[in-house]
This record gives C-alpha cells, sequence and structure tokens, in this order.
C-alpha cells in the first residue's frame, strides 16, 4: 500500500509498505481523509521520538473486521490501551501506562492508504456527516475534553488564547454552553470564521477582558501559558490545552496567591464530538485550508507548516498533482 | 506599646512604638501569642516589600471593640477585605483585590503588644481550646482549604511532600477524610510526630508510592513541584501550598499529556480550623518548639530559620532573657 513514513529524520512517500494486518481485535481501515495536526509536525521535530507511519486524524471506511462494522464509514479514537490494567477498569484507556498511540507512539498511524485500528475504538460515522467534517472527530473530541473537566457555568467569562485549529474549535464547543467566549489570537482571517457564532474576538495586541472565570491556553507557545495566567480571576479555571515540548521559566506562586486552578486537557472521547457535528453545532468546514493526494505529503506539510495555516488534509484516494 | 518593626533592612524592637487605633470597623487585641511563619522569613529576604510590624498568626484578648467581643479570646482572619467589591460579594474577602493583608501587605501585624484587626475577621476562641493550640489556627485553616478545593475520596490515596510546619498539618487534615495518607520528608524527628496518628511516613530520599490520587506540595522549594509532578497519577490532583518565589523551569507537558488537575492553595476560613481544635481532632502542641519572649524576638527569628525548626511563638506578655 501506499504510506508515508517518518523514519526520525526525513519523510518519505513508499508505495510499497506493508499493509497492517487485520485481528480479532483490530479492524483493517481504509482512509479516505486524514488531517495534519500541530502534534504531527512537532514529531518531524523529534516530539516523542516516533518513527513508522504518523497521523492520527481520519474517516475511513472498514474493509476487514466484525461484520457489523464491514462497510461502515468510521472514525477512531488514537490511544490503544490495554483494556486490562487498573487504569482501564476506571474507564480511562486514554491514560493506559502501555498505550500505545496512533501515529505518535508505537503504532503506525493514518498517512497511508490503510490504517489498522482496535475495534474497541472505532466509531460509526453518521450518514448526515460528510468525510470532510468526521475527519474533525479527533480535535474536537479534544475540544469536548475540557466540558468533561471543567464545570462550567452560564454566567462564565471564558477567555480562549489562540486562533489555531484547536483554539477555534475549543471557543466553539465552550459557546455551546451559554457561557460568553472570547476568542485572542493574531489571524484577522481566523478570527472572522468566529464572528457568525456570536464568539466574540480580540486582536492581539488588544487585551482581552481580565478576571476571566476560565481560560484555555491553546496557543502551543511558552508565552502563552503567562498570558493565560494574567488573565484568570483568583479561583478562576486555566486549562491547558497544548503540549509545549520546551522548558516554562515561570513563578508559579501566582496560582498559589490566587488560588487558580489549573487544568491539564489533552484527548477527549468521541461520541460527543460526533453528536455535535451530526447535529450540525460546530462548523468545522470553514477551517479546511485544503486537501492534498497523500502522494502530495511534502506540499501538504510545508502547507500545514505555513504560520497560520488552518486544516490541511490528506487523500490517499486522490491522485496526486505534485 | 512594644512591636517589632521590619524596615525592609532591618528588624528592630521599638518600645515606643504607636498603638493602633480602634475604631466602628477594627478591633484592638491584646496580642497572648503570635506565630513565625515562613512567610515571615521570606518577608525577611523581601517578599512583598513589606514594611511595618510583621506577623499574622496570634491568638489575643480584645481590650476594644464591639461589647460582645470585648474581653473575648480571639484570633483572627489575616485579609482584610473591603466587604463591596464582586469578589467580597461572592464570599471571597480573601480574594478582595484592594485587601490589605496583616503583617504581609500594608497592615502592621501581629509581632507587638497590640494589633488592629476589622470585627468581621474575629473568631471566638472555644473555652477548651488553650491559647496554645489556637495560635495555629491560621496555619490549620490553610490546610483545611484544601478540602474546600478538592473533593477527597474516602479510598484515594495521598501524598504530602514536605515535613514543615504546613505539611505536618495538612496530612493531619486530609488524613480526617479517611484517605490513605503518606507524608514525605527529611526530617525522622518530625515525621516521629505522625506515626501515632496513623500517618504514613516516608524519609527522603526514599520514594512516595506513585501513582498517588492527590500530591500536596508543601516543601516550599522549587524541586518538591517536580517531584510532586512525578507521583500523580493521571488525572489525578496536585495541590500547591507553598509560594515558592523562586522561578521554575520546568515543561508542563506532563499535566497536560496525564491531564493532570494542579490546585493552587493559600488561606483557608477559620471555622473548620477552629471546630478541629475544640474536638481535638489535630495535634498541635508537639510542633511548638519554643515560646520566646516578644522583646528575643532576633533569638526567636534566628531560631525558627534553622533548617528544620518547627513552630516558634513570641509572647509579648512574657519577659524576656534575651
Amino acid at each position: 500500500m501506499k504510506a508515508v513514513h517518518w523514519n526520525g529524520q526525513r519523510l518519505e512517500l513508499n508505495t510499497a509498505y506493508p499493509t497492517p494486518k487485520a485481528d480479532a481485535q483490530m479492524a483493517l481501515v481504509r482512509v479516505h481523509l486524514a488531517g495534519i495536526c500541530s502534534t504531527d509536525l512537532q514529531i518531524f521535530q523529534g516530539y516523542m521520538g516516533f518513527t513508522g507511519v504518523p497521523g492520527h486524524e481520519f474517516v475511513g471506511e472498514v474493509i476487514q473486521g466484525p461484520t457489523a462494522l464491514l462497510g461502515q464509514r468510521v472514525v477512531g479514537e488514537i490511544n490503544f490501551a490495554c483494556g486490562q490494567c487498573p487504569t482501564c477498569a476506571k474507564g480511562l484507556g486514554r491514560h493506559c501506562p502501555t498505550r500505545r498511540v496512533m501515529g505518535i507512539l508505537q503504532a503506525d498511524g493514518t498517512f497511508a492508504d490503510y490504517v489498522a485500528v482496535p475495534v474497541a475504538n472505532l466509531h460509526p460515522v453518521p450518514a448526515q456527516v460528510s468525510d470532510e467534517a468526521a475527519v474533525f472527530t479527533e480535535p474536537l473530541a479534544a475540544a469536548f475534553e475540557i466540558l468533561e473537566q471543567v464545570h462550567l457555568q452560564p454566567t462564565d467569562d471564558v477567555v480562549v488564547f489562540g486562533d489555531g485549529k484547536l483554539g477555534l474549535l475549543c471557543a466553539q464547543v465552550l459557546q455551546l454552553t451559554g457561557a460568553s467566549v472570547h476568542l485572542v489570537g493574531r489571524h484577522p482571517r481566523k478570527l472572522a470564521l468566529l464572528r457568525p457564532l456570536d464568539i466574540h474576538t480580540i486582536l492581539l495586541p488588544d487585551q482581552p477582558p481580565g478576571q476571566a472565570d476560565v481560560v484555555v491556553e491553546a496557543t502551543g507557545s511558552a508565552e502563552g501559558l503567562q498570558q493565560a495566567m494574567e488573565t484568570v480571576r483568583p479561583r478562576g479555571t486555566l486549562v491547558l490545552k497544548s503540549t509545549v515540548a520546551a522548558e516554562h521559566h515561570l513563578s508559579l506562586a501566582p496560582l498559589v496567591i490566587h488560588e487558580v486552578t489549573v487544568i491539564g486537557s489533552r484527548c477527549g472521547r468521541f461520541p460527543p464530538a460526533l453528536q455535535a457535528l451530526a447535529n450540525d453545532r460546530i462548523s468545522v468546514i470553514p477551517l479546511i485550508e485544503r486537501v492534498y493526494a497523500l502522494t502530495a505529503v511534502s506540499d501538504a506539510v510545508a502547507h500545514a507548516s505555513r504560520r497560520g495555516a488552518l486544516k490541511v488534509l490528506l487523500c490517499p484516494m486522490m491522485s496526486g498533482v505534485s
């Protein structure tokens, strides 16, 4: 099959990569679309020391697996848990200590014709959700994860820092609660996407309102944290949504003095995201910047790496003009 | 009156310091005992840029104030709130943006014969609580603050880092919930104080149990945070109990990956602490290392500054042998 391979140094298209095997636990999925995520770009900088087929956002069709799923359009959760340890028993397979993670840790990912995914991780895609929307399920689930961790009040003032893909999704999800949401970013074009949705937008260097009840840090930069800390009110909540590999140099004393709650937030369950897409509650299609053939992966990654780029998708079934 | 004064450079005993005035809002309290806290020692290193009479832990007797309080033994909350702003209206006077803080921020404190305290901040001390126990109300309230912020489960595994005064109080308070509490410290003498209370103690460099549900960082050192982060389980809670003025240099990515909740925790309400002292639920007397006359403040501060020192008290009514 065709697959993109990251060997720790270079990203290479391999047209004779071994097709993964299905078995009782793993289904084989033909990839319709795969999304390029900021985490993928970090992996190409050495994050996680991953080698293999990258990619963890996808929508596809089951071609080998349980009869009930055959031919179904599916999306799949990315943490491959053991299902047997105490952490898994608590329903926290996303934190299973021996988990593999699709395209990130010891498991080949979705930048390929086919990907093997645990049957337990698959979710059928409702008919009314297009492939282009369904491929956002994974990042949208990460945004919904905030609502699983924080009990927002309808009167809360919320500030989201970062107008990247994740920030735009987080702002929309938090807006569903009735809270008043402000998105702070650097790109007028991206902020404009949220304005029709009644989300307040603030273009830096304009200042966000201070004393926010809930602040979401989704800039992916070390500086973002400092600004987020200055925006949250005493006894407020600060959600860290991006894994900044760089070290922070900051005093945490303000967190203690103001008794701030800081919540690390990563992957989410898929059902809330799929339901929101099925009910057309979240606008994802405007976030798509371009779809590339898998064979044009170098161009696609270069595009996704541009400052301010939104979602770039790979389509293995499309013939490429590179 | 006698008072100790910190001028930003030196601590000096002043035998003719102006006695504070009582008025409709402020009562005048004769100090029976005042505690020296680590925050005081930090102030003598320049923390908060405070000048004035230091000290915020005390027990005393109302000598001017509302009739109902005259002659009463009292303790007093340390944040002098405006009582009129939105933060105060939420019951969060401890976070009032224009608050003064006794002995810490724009208000003279308790290392003196008399201290002026807002009537609203005073709490009568139950008869069965001795002065020596009551003077622990403020730090004990700070320990109880954790229970106001975190809903502990009786099956939780809790690890407290730091066998200083605050760590010893936190471990005892958390033990009240039925949770299994481990205290990690460097001083066999201090760990021994908790062993009769069925609190597990771990002498460094022995390792605490990993995967703790709740970890309390009360070491007051920047390194403590790193170890605390390594001890908390995924989706667990890390309580920051000490204001480390120094900058931290660390990656917060593990907080995101493991979805840890970090809770800054500072001052607490007094009633839970007073009730626990009245019911003899917390052992504080063994934490007293020595009582000094106020006139021997230099010796007292030197003693409190010794590595591993427990609680050192000042008594203005005692005649000093310095």
